[in-house]
């Protein structure tokens, strides 16, 4: 790690700068393979499986069969905590539940905001060594609660033509039953145009490598919806010399496990904490199986040491980071500071690991300081918020002539007139009925 | 207008197709644009507008003065209208206001939601030969009950150097200081990048010709939020025997006038019904001063024929059409069968005009079939809801073990250790207890 000490705040830009991957070459090959499954459907996704995923395969849903023999492979005891699990995912996602009122802004006239669920939603599940049955979770349990009518999941399968059963398991408990075994740009191209089996969707969520994700931009600068852009994933710590250096050491190490690229950033006000946690880190940085990721990932890490409290919740927020952990003894009042962040966890036993997997907060957060300006996947992200008005004879009055003079302002004389022609209408009426 | 008569469903792919602009040419103008706004800030800013606005200028920046002189030219009854539409655009907003109730998901794990506005967001107005004031409004309203804490406006002036005064007046009334007289795709470049006078945003709002939309998406791949993707305006009526036909045209032609490409589709149980609108836009055309573009689009426009009220609404749903206008008699009832649109006016007096200007919801709104997926601009639009979450002793105990399954079965070793060394932790203090 790189440790950086009492910075200028002109060094800021450098510290919080994350880094900018070309992508000229990967832009033309996802082009390219997205326009042959856009054209050939299944049978490029067929011929894309085998290139990519090395595997022949002759129908591409899951079948009921494999969700079955599913519950039976999978260990009790992780059933036991995908079940825990989905429920408190499901209890923090249902209490998003939003209902419009309606508001008569001026008599007559009656605006509200309802929620509705977008009809057909794709869930994209990455392959790779470590079944991702977490992140299933994490996006199909929200889709249920919004009520989506459809909800497709796609995952790469295995060289033998297989899903994970911890996957299917997962897909299961949170009610999602429509599943094919494709991965990789032509999962996205598959779900953004839909094929001869693979249905289309109107928004992808999930993670995924630079391929996927450059997918995902593509599709999105057309016709389908996404949940965020992203990056390699990241964490920033605040920490005291109340902090507990261990705990602190472990929650940098699960995040620079995740990959050579993830960011990791501690603050600190203390130079004894910080001494300590790098000695914590090299201690426990020995047991790991990734320690060969994660020794990459510190080498890009950053330590930072500032003067308070205030710079250190200020450095963050000019970060914005994906993962925020505040484990000063004043945790509650820098909570209050917090400006950009995915998701925050407070105090000393609120790591990481329990929002990525059990707390019931959402893992899918904005990285690569999107944080400034997206929110992590919530209920909100499964339902668009659409606006509906009523005017009654009253809300003519109320605001016909400021109606007419505006279009009048901004030359729209049709505009105009369909406000016109109804206060004429009611003039009328009302010398009638005198 | 085509008429359609009783379309099979095989059909309504065709009627809900939107036109798809060839974008490659613009593509590559409005990249080079954005690059030299990006190396070059204030200097690139000023030789486009000279190059595009034909107008030199020497300072960005409106004045104060030109404020204050805004506040003059203005006449007495636009200045009332413009206030009463903004009280009511913010009286709507500001009910959108968000509070997070903290949800304990098992003992000793407590979760929650925070909005938080995004720090600085950049509203775009185009210019043309009418002031979009009505746009000011509707983008810069919600940014200050969001209370973003830097809000910037960007608009062409004219070939004088000047910002219509009515725009100046809507953005004073909604509390926007900071205005920069920058059009087009230079706009958008200024605004995701900074120059040396216009400060860099988090996200841009606001409409624009298709040069403008592409350098949003354009900059919405790298850094920068937008609002939603967008195309030409649209409108769909739906209309049976009760609707007042001179009412309907006047709707119809009022989006017609937007633009040659303004979608207009009309869908009624009516055969009579549909006739006496035709011969009524017939009559109102005439009296346009924007006939010509009216008729244009009008050309395009599709009047379709269906056998009952539950086709309409699926129909419409179908299309997914930014404003939808539901004039028949039980249009309460229909109302809750709306599932794609962005915003709905109900009821022979709610005219697409009211919601234009005035009622208090949003006129920024998705076209293009994006309401499938996209809301308009809301309150949500500027603001990020960031998760927290905290948990004590007991929740360690509630979650831990289930959190060291999930983490062994993903293979990730450090995000169970992160939980493991709190679990030991706390046991080694628990027998130290006893």
């Amino acid at each position: 790690m790189k440790i950086i000490r009492y910075p200028d705040r002109a060094q800021w830009a450098d510290i919080v700068r994350r880094p900018q991957p070309e992508n000229a070459q990967i832009d033309t090959v996802v082009k390219c393979i997205l326009d042959d499954v856009k054209q050939y459907g299944d049978s490029a996704v067929i011929k894309y499986e085998e290139q990519f995923d090395h595997v022949q395969l002759s129908t591409l849903a899951v079948s009921a069969a494999e969700m079955d023999e599913a519950e039976r492979l999978v260990a009790p005891e992780l059933k036991a905590a995908i079940k825990l699990a989905h429920r408190n995912i499901e209890k923090f996602h249902a209490a998003q539940h939003f209902e419009g009122q309606k508001i008569e802004t001026l008599k007559g006239v009656t605006c509200w905001q309802k929620s509705v669920p977008i009809e057909r939603v794709g869930l994209y599940i990455p392959g790779g060594t470590a079944p991702l049955f977490s992140t299933v979770l994490m996006l199909a349990t929200p889709a249920k609660i919004a009520d989506c009518k459809e909800i497709v999941l796609c995952t790469p399968p295995d060289k033998t033509g297989k899903v994970h059963p911890a996957i299917l398991f997962a897909a299961q408990t949170a009610g999602v039953n429509t599943l094919f075994k494709v991965g990789g740009v032509q999962a996205i191209g598959a779900m953004a145009y839909g094929t001869q089996t693979i249905p289309q969707v109107y928004k992808i969520f999930g993670p995924g490598n630079r391929y996927v994700m450059t997918a995902k931009q593509q599709v999105s600068l057309h016709q389908t919806a996404i949940d965020m852009p992203a990056g390699p994933s990241e964490v920033c710590v605040i920490a005291d010399e109340t902090s507990t250096a261990a705990f602190v050491a472990a929650d940098l190490l699960s995040q620079a496990e995740h990959g050579t690229d993830s960011q990791v950033l501690l603050i600190t006000t203390s130079e004894e904490l910080l001494k300590e946690v790098e000695s914590e880190i090299n201690q426990q940085l020995m047991q790991l199986p990734r320690k060969t990721i994660a020794e990459k990932a510190l080498a890009n890490s950053l330590f930072v040491l500032v003067k308070d409290d205030n710079e250190a919740m200020a450095l963050s927020n000019a970060y914005a980071p994906e993962h925020l952990i505040i484990a000063t003894c004043n945790y509650n009042e820098l909570a209050t500071k917090v400006i950009n962040a995915g998701s925050v966890f407070l105090g000393k036993y609120a790591c990481e690991s329990a929002g990525d997997y059990a707390s019931g907060t959402n893992h899918t957060l904005p990285t690569h300081g999107y944080a400034r300006a997206y929110s992590g996947v919530n209920l909100d992200s499964y339902q668009r918020k659409i606006t509906f008005q009523q005017l009654d004879e009253a809300g003519i009055t109320s605001i016909g002539r400021a109606v007419e003079a505006m279009a009048e302002a901004e030359q729209l004389q049709a505009h105009k007139q369909a406000m016109s022609i109804r206060i004429q209408s009611l003039q009328k009426s009302g010398s009638q009925k005198q």
